[in-house]
């Protein structure tokens, strides 16, 4: 059965990285952007904190049980492949003190996958996870991802994970989405620091206001990012932002 | 006076993003691998841990705590401009408990930077740090970074931070740098994960094989990556792998 539920209030999240090749600097992550953008327009769940560990058990164990007390949702990335270097399933078992064995279904659709032949033990490790685990359906190479309590394991690779991320939203209490309106500014950050410090305290926890200098084009300028899930209060506080830009002559990007 | 030393064990440290934008997807993350990579390359220190955290006070000042006293070295990104949501300075004032003033050097050279007239209390804010702090200087936009017990902040902007890095080195204790090689295979992770398995079973603690799949022009392939200190340990498991590949039929690429 599906849980469909819609909260009031927000909803907050974490994302785990799990990956060596991420830490040391060889491989550029992409799924926190993807993630974090995805959760916001399609679920209205905020990320708060995210943390990228190496593929070493006790961290992964530690980490979880850390980050699955503290936060509603869980995603981690990586680690759920067929080598050697892949424990997050078996990780997250231990931490959770429940059997790592073969999920039926998983070993089912793998089976499939591969045919009786070339099914061999690294690809039937795919299908050995923590026991109770929900399956999220992999609608590029077969192998699901899983849901253990509050904690949604799915893999590292960018494009595989984003042909996953509509089959979880089945498992996920959704919020009110964050609204968010940008105003690039001709101008440079220490020149409008203290009006924007003015604005931020005039729509004090009902706005959060950003401000992110940018270099385009030989162009020097400032993203003032408004974001709240008012958007009546974001129109209204952008009207403002742009009525003192043109007082002050700042032009606004593009022009 | 700088501390120049050479350790012959391991030196590790963590990463701890400050910033809304990179928690919310507006911002993809570009300073971890380039601080990583870095790091590996001129002072062979390894990065263990990432945390991406918001701009909120004690969220900051409980990461500082925990990540200062766990690794031998905490490199910070964001949050040290001159605008409202930049907290980092303060809030490490308060994590460290000492005051929270004005650094008379970082001051004398925004003063400098910016001329008398236009020296407002926001660039003046720039100059304030935690009591005891060494400035990190900056080539690019004059406003310092700071490094206070084993803490070192940086600016959040990619080309900011790049062209402080050399700047860090002086603060530095370095060690041995970590080697690497990479084989790409053209094969699937799941028909060769029971040989890597053997092969680092083989190697174990001399070295650390990671897979990693990858999909380019049409081509689908495995990057196994080799890591170590010792160069001709690498270069002799990539001489089996390339051997066992070879046996296998298994191409490598590019072809």
């Amino acid at each position: 059965m599906s849980i469909i539920k819609k909260a009031k209030k927000k909803i907050n999240s974490a994302i785990l990285i799990i990956g060596n090749e991420i830490l040391s600097g060889r491989t550029q992550d992409l799924n926190v952007s993807f993630i974090s953008n995805w959760l916001n327009i399609n679920c209205g769940i905020s990320v708060l904190e995210v943390r990228i560990i190496p593929d070493i058990e006790k961290k992964i164990v530690s980490n979880i049980l850390d980050m699955s007390k503290k936060f509603k949702y869980v995603f981690t990335t990586g680690g759920i492949g067929p080598t050697h270097d892949d424990i997050t399933a078996l990780s997250i078992s231990k931490a959770f003190k429940v059997k790592y064995n073969f999920n039926k279904e998983a070993y089912k659709i793998l089976a499939n996958y591969y045919g009786k032949k070339n099914f061999n033990d690294s690809r039937k490790k795919m299908a050995k996870m923590p026991s109770g685990s929900k399956l999220i359906y992999n609608p590029s190479s077969a192998a699901p991802g899983f849901m253990i309590k509050n904690v949604l394991c799915l893999p590292g690779v960018p494009s595989i994970l984003k042909s996953m991320m509509p089959n979880l939203k089945k498992f996920l209490i959704t919020g009110p989405k964050i609204n968010s309106h940008t105003i690039s500014l001709l101008t440079v950050e220490s020149r409008i620091a203290d009006y924007l410090t003015k604005l931020q305290k005039k729509y004090v926890k009902k706005i959060d206001i950003g401000s992110y200098p940018f270099f385009r084009l030989g162009k020097v300028g400032v993203a003032v990012v408004i974001r709240s899930v008012n958007k009546n209060l974001i129109k209204k506080c952008a009207t403002e932002l742009l009525k003192t830009a043109k007082q002050n002559k700042i032009k606004i990007y593009p022009l």
